[in-house]
């Protein structure tokens, strides 16, 4: 099996981590953005959006994350992602799908302008998606009232897709100073306990380290 | 089983099609947005985005579309929507989860000046949404080429998930008219024979009829 992956991507990570749960002996290949890598004829072949991850199994090939976690639900049952039982299953597919409906969109109203030196002028409608984000982790939080992880007590394919978003905006936002911004939640430490002890629960998962932002690590060995 | 639908909700459509399509009693409750029925304490309480559909199985209530077909599928594994093998259902996720990724937003930025009398001075962006509509529309095409359906020679997710927009799409746009937007591809029969042939096969499948758009068939009656 082969994984092809961009550093920091939160889909591409999503599918490494479910392959290192199962304990599945695959290759992950790092391509870069940067270079065009993913926008070659050859990449383009595997995934016409060019996009990560993508996934190669033997004769097959598969793209879009959520498909290659069902994929490997069916093919690698051992060890699952999506539940035990269709009322499990349920439950993770509906928080699986819902953080994917609604997530996303939120993210990049936050990302994109910082990134692209956007924000002045647009701080009102950041801070509207700051809002909605906290909605959504003000959930997550009271979900995990409930259990050790998000959609019970085993690690699920809910738990790989909100992770990667959660280091990420950690990452990202809790080094952005601004004040016009609402970004006061950050450390998330402080606002959020039970997704912060969460993170530390999935971050003791076999294989974890592994499949750890390269660039992030590099930067991280060079502060 | 109870299902919770509002009519024309392509999403509540696809779930409706797939309960049909595997042969089961279920209950289909029309709820009205106009009225507010999917705001009042006991919907939200069943879902808290008040977005249809919501499947109540006994004991469990979901919501989210795609989280319903996966239920399902688990708990009602005779006639699949997701393949009868662990590739099938990787074609059948992947290209479920692609249409889920890209096309709403194209749809939106298509259906949203239009039904808020937004077009003029928009023409150009919303004819960039249209070319990326035309995309995939010409995808879908390519794969009609080589099977009946749109991920093989059955029925599947990928077929529920596309059908409704199919037919919300040419119902809207097909309808409209505005010289300075590109919507000359309409109707689809003279551009997209296979899409129209497909959606005439899918209209054959049993209980088609019981779950076309309440508000649609009072139309056309009227006509």
């Amino acid at each position: 099996m082969e994984c092809f992956f961009i550093s920091g991507s939160p889909f591409a990570w999503r599918a490494m981590l479910a392959l290192k749960y199962k304990g599945l002996d695959c290759k992950m290949t790092e391509i870069h953005g940067s270079k065009g890598d993913n926008k070659t004829p050859e990449y383009l072949a595997m995934n016409p959006h060019g996009k990560v991850p993508v996934l190669k199994d033997g004769e097959i090939t598969i793209y879009e994350s959520l498909a290659i976690l069902a994929y490997l639900d069916r093919k690698y049952p051992d060890v699952p992602l999506f539940g035990l039982t269709p009322e499990e299953a349920a439950l993770i597919w509906q928080r699986t799908m819902e953080f994917e409906t609604i997530m996303p969109a939120i993210i990049l109203g936050m990302v994109r302008p910082i990134f692209t030196g956007a924000v002045d002028g647009n701080e009102a409608t950041i801070n509207e998606r700051i809002t909605e984000f906290r909605q959504e982790f003000d959930r997550y939080e009271a979900w995990l009232e409930r259990s050790d992880f998000l959609a019970g007590d085993s690690l699920s394919a809910v738990d790989f897709t909100l992770y990667p978003v959660a280091a990420i905006s950690s990452r990202v936002f809790g080094s952005y100073s601004n004040d016009k911004l609402n970004f006061d939640f950050f450390p998330l430490a402080d606002s959020y306990p039970r997704i912060t002890a969460w993170m530390a629960r999935v971050e003791e998962m076999p294989g974890f380290d592994a499949v750890y932002p390269p660039h992030w690590k590099i930067q991280k060995a060079a502060e």
